[in-house]
Parts: structure tokens; C-alpha cells; sequence
């Protein structure tokens, strides 16, 4: 059903033309803010700078709100000053802030002596939160109807709000104090009688955020009530601002980004793309080199068995095969587990369920891992003392392995540390110690 | 503002009285699906029917759609007849077809049989639909107009259809023959003067999914566009249903539960919790195994250095040392790149530019892991040749690993394979057999 005509690369053409202007608005005339910004992203900032010029303040705004922050700015200082001034008026509190924490300051002091009274209210108020507070992600146009108005009448008002507001589908009813009593859908005050009195039909016990909360405690509230926004308040219940379900979901993907990150040990989230080497050796060498520290006691267990290794040799050949199968039995086991904290799947009380269930999966998996490598050890050193060693050493170690990944999450969840810090490197590095134990004491017996 | 005074145990006290029914009623007035659930979640399935059962079809249908759909099954079983067939009736079309797949063949057949044809027409229709693509998880309760009503009259007829549509804030303008024609948002039709007709005040480039897109690809379209629904139509344009934001939220949760077990080797999405040790066995099996023959190579390489490991006994100490911090720094470059794949902020054609950023990354980290090796050789064995070796090999491997755990989920990506699976432990493999050639190479040029 929908189609545009034109491609990427074209639009540097247009760009060129003398009537580039009317060429850019029929262009993007009908077009969604989303495919605006597929068809310019890629574009330098000066050139994307031009056709928001061209769309103008309503349009243009929408498009800018589509890039990334970094993007943002970039576009925004190539933009002219009346420009400036009146996308900012456009965007959404939210977007307001973002930006004017990225821009260069003399160009947002500049910027917000001259833009109305309100917004420059709202920015100066929620600047000051935290990033990963309700108070940094909540836009303030929302829309709010008294408490002794009838439904007719609020419908009125709401449609006379709905030019600027984010969403008008949630209604809040708020008194002279701005403080929230309660609630209405948009579809509770079409199917409600035009001469009830919005207190009678309003929802009074109404779920909100604060706004000093966390902002993926907020987005999980939104999600797991499948609401389209959450109210966020104060202390004494003031009104201050919505948070809507568009911006959880960009919360839900930065959570799983750290997630995955860590459980990497990656690090932390940051901007990889516009990082150089020294900065992104910086966000890992901390793990790293606590892993080799770790790695140390590795060593100090081998030359225990100096005498052993050095009457067998070939002992050590399989040393990386065990280690390698302990930390990845760890690995997964630790995974399953972490991501089933994470999206609830696993509790708390589950941990003896759960240590009991990964003890007998390792016995299998470990069972079949160990023939495996018994049986590479009889073709490669025809030693069948060897085999054993090897094959029994892989059992325990998988054991060992399964079911420490899977409880040293419940651990770091109980002390109230992210389960994703347990990475697969970390849950490596102490098996390693422990497959390396069981593996040399078992050739000790078995040899001697 | 909310508080509910009971918590969960009460509950079991409250359903053995003998007034239950309008206790459990009162208990649960006000309260919100979501806080329900949270209220009955950990009761048996019999209990929480029971509750059910006070509550009602109406009420009683939005708390157990709250549920996940194995339990969903478990609880609907242990219902009246009746109040199946009440309950059944009221689910979105979605949830009917999940729970229509899941409980007793005999009990859906004679379910079916008995509820108004409309329904039953939308369940056979899409049950068919695989269980990754829209058809299966669109719903049918979608309001729509016709073209040539006024805005006034359409106001009115969403009304009338508010009470039983999933989400009257997108409406859609449908011919006779069902055709999508264009599409209007409830507040289109709220500020539009009431006698313009609909045609006019329309959106006629509406974006669609198919009915057999893949549900990712449509949870991606809703988020990029920030929309509240999608409408699913089939190559004739003809109107199934709609998709909504908070079936996209699942998705993107699936989607990431699924990245991140790859990347643990912990195979694909199952039910951990209902599974027995045998089948999460099942599940894992494949990789490690795969992982074992892997390691056999590690083995070889050694094999071939035999005589210089029998020299130099010590030079087997820093083996798990070197293979784990070559694994490690591996598993945090492939985590980095795989999740810039999925989030979209690296891409295919970034391989040169990340190939370098890695490579300068593994010369700065590798560096101070050398010389950490390096003082912890001198200390451990008093030998300079033997500490120089240590140092080098770690340089160079980790380097190596850094380049390859950046490069290798491009190959996959380019492949058209899902990049998560160049999972940490299948990195470290590859890297542990590269670290130890190094290693033993450079202990025969050092020491020779």
C-alpha cells in the first residue's frame, strides 16, 4: 500500500537543485517521521540540516526527534537561530532536555532566555535528575481535564488540548494544586453519559511513578500493566509529567543491552561506535586483568603437580580441552539462570529446584562428555590410565561446572549485585581452578 | 496513592471460608488485572480457579489472561463448563488461539463447537498461522468506519464499538469487501470538524504488515514508528486484524532471551522451569560436544610442542592462563559487535573500521596483560626467558582474539546466520587453539 519514489543516494541529488526547497517538501510531503529519517540518515549533519530547513519547524522537529542524541546536536547547531528557537518550542519535554544537555552551552543558555516562560520552567526543572530517573524520560504534555466538569465538557477540553499533547487516550484529573486524584481513558469519557461528572466516572486508585524512580522500574510498571503511559509525581502527589510506552521500550532495549554486555564482561553500556581504542580498552581492562589475576591461582595449583606433569607430559595436552568444557557447561548453566532472574522466570526460593536440576543435567552431559574425551585419549596416547583420568576428571569438572553457574547468579541476586556480572569469563576462570584440582589429583591416584 | 491491604497468603485463608465468594469479590474490586495476577501468582491452578470462579467472566478472563500460557492451561481445565465457554468468548483473538492450542484436543473441539460462529470462524482461521508470524498473534477486536460517514458519525460508531475492541484509538476505514482503505487515529476524528466525511480527513498511505511477516519484523515496525497498533492485511489488502504495542514489548523480550542464550551457548528458547534435567540436557548437548571436538585441536597442537613442554615442565603453568584471557578478551569484543549488530548501531559495513578499533583495543589491553603475565612468570619461576615468552604470547593472543571475536559475527551476519551464535565458549575455543601455537612457538624461539 505505501510506497515512496525515491532513494537515498537521490536525495543528494535534490539537494543540489536551486528549487531543492519545493523538491524537499513534495518529497517528504506524506511521509511518516520514521521513513524521513530512514530515507536521510547516513546524510552529513549539514545536509540533513537543509531539509529540515526546507520541512520547516512542525515537520522538521518530528524528523530530528528520530536521530540519536549525538546526531541531534550535530544537525541542530547547523540549523539557523529562528529555527533553533522554534524546534525546541516543538519537542517534547523529554527531547527538550536531551538536547539542551548536549548542545554547546553558550547556544542553550542563548537558547532558553528566549523560548516561552513554561518551557523554559519545565527544563530548568527536570535537567537536574538523573539520567536514569522518571524525572529525565517524562514529557509534560499530557492532558488533564477538573474533577466537577461533565463528561461532555471534558471531552471538549481534552480535544482542545490534543494539538500539543503527547497522548490525549489518558486523561488526568488533577485539582487547582495540580495534584492528581485521579484518571480516565479517552474511551471511559466517549461511553460515558455527557452529563456524569468527570469525578464519578474517574478511576481513583491510579498506579504512578515518582519521579525520583528508576527508569526501568517505571518501564516495567508500563509493560507488565499494559499501560500506553504512567503518571509521574511527586512527593505529595503533584502532577509533574507522563512517561509513554515509546520510551519503555527504548528503556527495555538499553536493560538488555547491559545485560548482554555484562554477561559478556564487556562492561558497561557506552558509545562503542564513536569510541577510540584507548577509551574502549578503558571499559574493559579492569575485567580483564581481575581475570588474570584469577588466572594466577591456576598456575599456583599446576605446579603443585610438578612432579606428576613432569612424569607424564602428556597430561597436559589435555588441559585446555577441560578447562574449555568447564567453562562452557558453566557458561550456559549461568545464562539460563541469569536470564531467567531477569525476566522473572526464575525466583529467589527456586535455588534448590535449581541446583538439583543442574547437578543431574551435568551428570548426563558430563557423562557423554567424558566418554568423548576418554575415548580421543585412548586414540591419541594409547594410554588407557590416561583415558580414565581424563574421562573421570571431565565428569566432575562438568558437575562442578553446572552447578556453580547456576547458583553463583542466585548469590550476586541475594547480595543485591546485577546477576549479568556473573559472566561466562568469570564463571570460567573458577572453574579452571577447580577442573584443574580434580584433574592432576585424580592422576595422582590413578598413576600411582 | 494505591494500596492493597492483603497479601498472598491471606489469600489461602480467605478461600477456605465458607463466604469466599463475596470475600474474594470485595478483595479483588478494584484492583487492576496486573495486581491480581501479582496477588494469585504461586496458588495451585485449582485455587486460582476458584478465584476465577468468584469473580466472573468478565473479570475473570482479564485475570487469567494475565497468566502464562501453560498455566493459563492448567487453571481453564480445572473450570466449570459454562465459564469456560464465557471465558473463552471474551479473549482476544490471540489469546484464545494460545489457549485453544494448549488445553485437551476433546475439551477445545467441544469448546469450539458451541461459541458463536464469528469467533470460532476467527480461530480457525489463524490457528493455522505458524507461530512466529502476525497471523498468530493479531487480533481481530479492531474498530473500523466506513469512507463516506462523517467525522460526527464516526465518533459515534466507535463508540458503539468501544466496549469489546482491544483499542479504539486507531480506527480503521474498511469497504464492504473489507479492504483497508486508509486509517484515522481517534483523535483525528475528535478535532476534525464533525461534517467532514471520512475519505477526507483519512490517512491513505497506511503502513501494513502481512499476516505472514514474522512477528520481529512487525514488534521492529511498531517501535521504529512509535505506534500503538499495526493493521495485518493479506496480499489482497484485505483487513485480518491488528497487532498491539504491548504484544510487541513480548516479542522484544523473546527476541532478546533468545540473542542472549545463543551467545551462552545455551541453546534455543525452551521452558527451563517445566523441563526435566534429560531435556535441558537435550538442549545443551549439541554445543558442548560440538565444543569437545573442538578441543581435541588444542590437543594436537600441544602434542606437536611435546619435547619442549618435557624440557621446560613450567611452561604448562601459564597455559589456562593464556587460553582463558584469550577467551575472555574474545567473548567482550563478540559480545560488544553482536549487540551492535542486533541494535543496528554497528553495521556490515562497519567491518574495516571495527576491524581496527579491535585490533589497536587487543594491542593497549594485550599490552598490560603481557606485562601482568610477564611479573607474574618472573615471580613464580625466577625465569626471564620464560616470563619474555608469557608476555609475548599474551600480546599476541590477545590481539588475535579481540580481531577474531569482532570479525567472526560479521561472517555469520553476511552468512544470513543469526550472529549471537558465535557464542563466547565457540570464540574461546577457536582462540584457546590460536594461544597455545603461538605460545609454544614463541617457547621454541626463546629458548632455543
Amino acid at each position: 500500500m505505501k510506497k515512496y519514489s525515491i532513494i537515498s543516494p537521490e536525495i543528494k541529488e535534490v539537494l543540489k537543485l536551486p528549487d531543492k526547497t519545493e523538491k524537499l517538501r513534495e518529497l517528504f510531503k506524506d511521509m511518516l517521521p520514521r521513513d524521513s529519517y530512514v530515507l536521510a540518515e547516513g546524510l552529513e549533519p549539514e545536509e540533513i540540516a537543509e531539509i529540515i530547513i526546507a520541512l520547516g519547524q512542525e515537520k522538521g522537529s518530528k524528523l530530528l526527534e528520530e536521530f540519536p542524541v549525538n546526531e541531534q546536536r550535530d544537525i541542530f547547531t547547523d540549523l539557523p537561530y529562528l529555527l533553533q528557537k522554534g524546534i525546541l518550542e516543538k519537542l517534547p519535554t523529554d527531547e527538550q532536555i536531551d538536547l539542551v544537555k548536549n548542545i554547546p552551552k553558550k547556544l542553550a543558555s542563548k537558547l532558553l532566555s528566549v523560548i516561552p516562560s513554561a518551557d523554559r520552567k519545565d527544563i530548568k526543572k527536570f535537567i537536574g535528575y538523573a539520567e536514569d530517573t522518571a524525572g529525565a524520560v517524562l514529557t509534560t504534555e499530557y492532558a488533564s481535564v477538573p474533577a466537577d466538569v461533565t463528561a461532555e465538557k471534558a471531552l471538549l477540553l481534552v480535544r482542545d488540548q490534543a494539538f500539543n499533547r503527547e497522548t490525549i487516550y489518558y486523561v488526568y484529573v488533577l485539582n487547582n494544586d495540580k495534584k492528581l486524584l485521579g484518571f480516565l481513558s479517552l474511551k471511559d469519557i466517549l461511553v460515558s453519559p455527557p452529563d456524569k461528572i468527570v469525578s464519578e466516572i474517574m478511576h481513583t486508585e491510579v498506579i504512578t511513578s515518582n519521579v525520583n524512580d528508576d527508569r526501568e522500574h517505571v518501564a516495567r510498571k508500563i509493560a507488565n500493566y499494559d499501560f500506553l503511559a504512567i503518571p509521574v509525581v511527586d512527593n505529595e502527589n503533584h502532577m509533574l509529567g507522563i512517561v509513554t510506552v515509546d520510551d519503555v521500550i527504548d528503556v527495555i532495549k538499553e536493560e538488555h543491552t547491559e545485560d548482554f554486555l555484562r554477561h559478556g564482561a564487556a562492561g558497561d553500556l557506552f558509545d562503542y561506535a564513536g569510541s577510540s581504542p584507548a577509551h574502549v580498552a578503558k571499559h574493559r581492562i579492569l575485567w580483564l586483568l581481575i581475570l588474570v589475576v584469577m588466572g594466577f591461582v591456576s598456575g599456583t595449583v599446576m605446579q603443585k603437580y610438578e612432579a606428576q606433569l613432569q612424569a607424564v607430559v602428556a597430561l597436559a595436552f589435555f588441559i585446555p580441552l577441560l578447562c574449555d568444557s568447564g567453562g562452557n557447561a558453566g557458561t550456559q548453566s549461568s545464562t539460563i539462570v541469569i536470564r531467567g532472574l531477569a525476566t522473572g522466570e526464575v525466583k529467589i526460593k527456586d535455588v534448590f529446584k535449581i541446583f538439583q536440576k543442574e547437578f543431574f543435567t551435568g551428570v548426563i552431559v558430563g557423562g557423554a562428555m567424558g566418554i568423548l574425551g576418554a575415548v580421543r585419549a585412548i586414540f591419541m596416547n594409547k594410554d588407557p590410565l590416561l583415558a580414565l583420568t581424563v574421562g573421570i576428571a571431565m565428569i566432575a569438572t562438568v558437575i562442578v561446572a553446572t552447578t556453580l553457574g547456576a547458583i553463583l547468579p542466585f548469590i550476586f541476586k541475594k547480595m543485591k549485585l546485577d546477576p549479568a556480572l556473573m559472566s561466562g569469563p568469570f564463571i570460567t576462570s573458577i572453574v579452571d581452578i577447580v577442573s584443574l584440582f580434580v584433574y592432576l589429583q585424580c592422576a595422582v591416584w590413578i598413576f600411582n
